[in-house]
């Protein structure tokens, strides 16, 4: 069983009957939903809110019932993945462009897992360029605010075009080399007019399952 | 001359030979852009970013050269108006829903004026619902915690289908009562996954100038 495996399939531990669950995008929580259709089948009754088209369709091939994001309050629940985490529980997410819609779901979920391998535990985020989500219009003079922060943005590409998320923006990532006040930043960042999001999440993460490459699991908790 | 006209065309003596102009939106800063219009034709040379279509017509309409945002590091001078102004120099801007462009325009510019009849100056903001720019994904999940900051939000509406920004977004009119703490509305607002941006500006007007119903003119420094 492989790293990510493992802390994907650990995280459903913690799921309970009855719960309705953020379900994350990627490699990582991929397992972790596979686990949850097999659980489905058996009899366990869960709800889940998709966080990307890719997860809403793994889901509905897996049986696993699903309600839109609009129709609910809270979560008990949420298991994602993450780019990078440390010690204080900050994660820098985005590498798939999903950022947003994650973290819509993560601010309001009760608890929030993030399961990851053990090569995206770090002790300083930052080595991963942190993706920022701005409006198309004027793009140039936000990339030059972001970049007057302190950071080297580049503008995320797909083929030749700039890559368009979910919600019709563009994606700026960032490279600000170690992060040492993830809160400050996402807080500046957030306040440049033609910012929407950006993918430092702060106070969302209470645990963190690490797949290790020598097939042990660890968990933190806040 | 209305008081409107008044306090838009007084505006225009600040405007000197050489400036890059941000070029605001609505009924007072129209009478701006008409003077200056006027001025361009008898010789001053002056360079533009408008706020708006509308704005961007009426000045090519005038002969003023513009150039694009994405072009320039630095404004000389934003005039503009606003729905509501107090005496710390805070404003509510965006019931004409360009609030995101007018706030971009805004943070490069050395000197902001805004301009206002005398029935916008008010002791408390407030009374005019805040205008807040969200994504549509997930909006009633936005509008609810929206509306767990103390306010009572709605979704603007254009005829009979949700009213869209030129940036494909989303428009909360939210009713706050008295604002005290504009800044940390502000940004209160702006944590918010879903907010894109609202239209509480502040520390960015440094001159108000008043048009009265008496025909005089005020203009208030900071």
């Amino acid at each position: 069983m492989n790293a990510k495996q493992l802390a994907g399939e650990k995280a459903v531990e913690h799921v309970k009957d009855g719960m309705l669950l953020g379900l994350g995008t990627g490699s990582t929580v991929y397992w972790s939903i596979l686990k949850l259709g097999d659980l489905v089948k058996k009899g366990l009754n869960i709800k889940g809110v998709p966080t990307s088209t890719n997860t809403e369709k793994l889901a509905i091939n897996l049986g696993i019932p699903l309600v839109s994001l609009s129709s609910i309050n809270q979560l008990d629940l949420t298991i994602d993945g993450a780019d990078e985490a440390n010690r204080n529980f900050e994660l820098i997410k985005g590498g798939g462009g999903a950022l947003l819609r994650e973290k819509m779901v993560a601010s309001i979920s009760r608890r929030f897992i993030t399961v990851i391998d053990d090569t995206k535990m770090v002790t300083d985020l930052g080595e991963f360029p942190l993706p920022v989500e701005i409006i198309q219009f004027g793009w140039e003079l936000t990339l030059k605010q972001v970049s007057e922060l302190g950071s080297k943005p580049k503008l995320r590409m797909d083929n030749n075009a700039p890559f368009i998320t979910d919600n019709g923006n563009y994606i700026l990532d960032c490279y600000f080399g170690k992060i040492q006040d993830a809160n400050g930043l996402k807080n500046t960042l957030n306040m440049i007019p033609g910012v929407v999001e950006n993918g430092l999440f702060v106070n969302m993460a209470d645990t963190i399952i690490i797949g290790n490459k020598n097939g042990s699991v660890s968990t933190l908790y806040k």
